[in-house]
């Protein structure tokens, strides 16, 4: 984003450190802090920094006043050789998808094809870190969760659905895997929240429209008014989508969907395919490598300097980021991180 | 669409005879032939007119020249109890893929959960008709294909990779299953591609730009343009949905992918997932009913009648001309189709 203003440097190892504590003082098991600061320092090395440290605070929050669980049980509540479905027990998002993540990867090692879902979870922030897991097991993956009431249908002005992410992976032999993570709207909503903090305008093309379907720049209207689903003259597709991730993720786990959806009755789908059914996987990842070697080799738009592949630019920052040991983060995320530090006692820059 | 000018009503019968009689003079097995029409009609039946009896005269012609193979023998290359590989063989795309998608919910009634993929296929009309195939037994299913390069990778003008639609269906309890077929832009091609065909101007707001990144309203130019995807400002999403539906239909089948993609070497992507793995089958479908339900309760925008549910205007439209017994075509439709019952000698309206 060009409309961000200050940021500020964190050291990396400090972060981590300071995460995992956070996380243990609010009742949270060492292996299962460790985990969940793992995935959400991921967002942040890729720089989807409105999905990790920024969401810290609120986590704690949850925690310590009862709204998320810090011992959830993920119990197994139906499970065959190609399935399971978990009941998240309200815990942290992150950690009860990615755990629910591992044992459908476990299963997909054995059959081919596995497909884990959750009920009664939370937000798992970062999607692609999910399929990122199968990827790096030479699977390719498709995953989904529901989220809180967001979009109206096409059509309508009532917020029946989230702006719930489609998050893909799939491996291939010459570098890391090809990765897309999307939410159902132009605009991620986060950037929207982050210009609200920062008391800034938003651009009148991000399309937001106050309840009466007048375009708006205000944040705070954007946000309790109508927000635009992918789409343009038809947006039916966004609205859409976002209807059918909400089955797939919250009707068919057996969970809470549409306008139900809250803190605690979130769900999930995990999808995991074995290239080998179909063929040897080191031709399909071949394959893969030959889709990004094309996108790589496509004749830039005038003003472009470089065109990139699915989570390139995201795989780039994390690079750079774990090679510096630092993340840049917005003015405002590393406030609210120094008043959770005063809050709990526990040191940010230790 | 409200720019289409006359528009003639042909009756469905004689249509049924008439495309059932023009591939078996093309050499098409009589139950494929049958088969074949049943799926192209449901496209007109539901309104979704460019993806039915337009192209007959197309497949006709791919047939009698043999760019198309009448008699595809569909062997699996590859088969487990979750999933199969087909060889389309070049055949028909309706006739492989409906095929390939009743294997494929064969194997889901047993496992609970499969995958069918095809490779040295074709294009399969209306995407909707295969998830419905699924969710008419009880089942939920994402389907997708690969098709000929119209989309350039984001910020890029080198074509790349089809326009590929993605189909959801899932069964309700109360009515019709909810179903979502879209393809990655904003419009359809073929509705440029009928404006073409008629000599009228696109609107400028569909977004098509020309090769030097200009807004046209010409098809002609816009259709040998850059055509736009799903995203607005981030149409990274569009374009990045079109990469990674061309990962599942076109890589994983170990079939042809991106650029490489033609007549005889499309592929599909056929997921099929039983709602028992999760919980009672009743309850997802009531669940299903629930979605349909807080849709249609949704407060409507200013200027809006009625909010309609996925699907729901196409299976109206179904339920409107099946029991009229007549479908209402394109002149240009009608026209193509005349000059191929003239050719073949096949009465169009016995």
């Amino acid at each position: 984003m060009t409309d961000i203003d200050a940021t500020e440097i964190l050291p990396l190892e400090p972060l981590r450190a300071f995460g995992t504590a956070v996380y243990e003082a609010c009742g949270v098991p060492a292996s299962d802090a460790a985990l969940t600061v793992e995935i959400q320092l991921t967002a942040d090395l890729r720089g989807v920094d409105t999905h990790g440290f920024q969401r810290l605070p609120w986590y704690a929050g949850h925690l310590r006043n009862g709204r998320y669980n810090p011992t959830p049980s993920l119990a197994a509540i139906r499970e065959t050789p190609v399935s399971l479905v978990v009941d998240g027990d309200g815990g942290i998002g992150q950690l009860v998808a990615a755990r629910t993540m591992q044992r459908t990867i476990d299963k997909a090692r054995e059959t081919g094809l596995a497909l884990g879902t959750l009920r009664n979870s939370n937000d798992w922030g970062m999607g692609a870190y999910y399929p990122m897991m199968a990827a790096a097991e030479g699977f390719v993956s498709f995953c989904t969760t529901t989220s809180v009431p967001t979009l109206a249908p096409f059509g309508a002005r009532t917020r029946m659905t989230g702006n719930n992410p489609m998050a893909f992976a799939a491996p291939r032999a010459a570098g890391p895997p090809m990765v897309l993570d999307m939410a159902l709207t132009p605009v991620a909503l986060g950037k929207v929240m982050r210009a609200r903090a920062e008391g800034r305008a938003i651009p009148e093309e991000w399309g937001f429209l106050d309840l009466e379907g007048q375009p708006t720049t205000d944040p705070e209207t954007a946000m309790a008014g109508i927000i635009p689903a992918l789409g343009a003259v038809s947006a039916y597709k966004g609205s859409g989508l976002s209807l059918f991730m909400n089955t797939l993720a919250g009707a068919l786990p057996g969970g809470v969907h549409s306008a139900e959806v809250e803190i605690g009755r979130r769900g999930q789908f995990l999808l995991v395919i074995s290239p080998d059914l179909f063929g040897d996987p080191a031709d399909f990842e071949a394959a893969v490598d030959d889709i990004w070697r094309q996108v790589k080799a496509a004749d830039p738009l005038p003003g472009v300097d470089e065109v990139l592949a699915p989570g390139e630019q995201e795989q780039r920052t994390h690079e750079q980021r774990a090679a510096s040991g630092e993340i840049a983060y917005p003015a405002s995320t590393v406030r609210e991180l120094r008043a959770l530090s005063a809050e709990l006692g526990i040191p940010l820059n230790a």
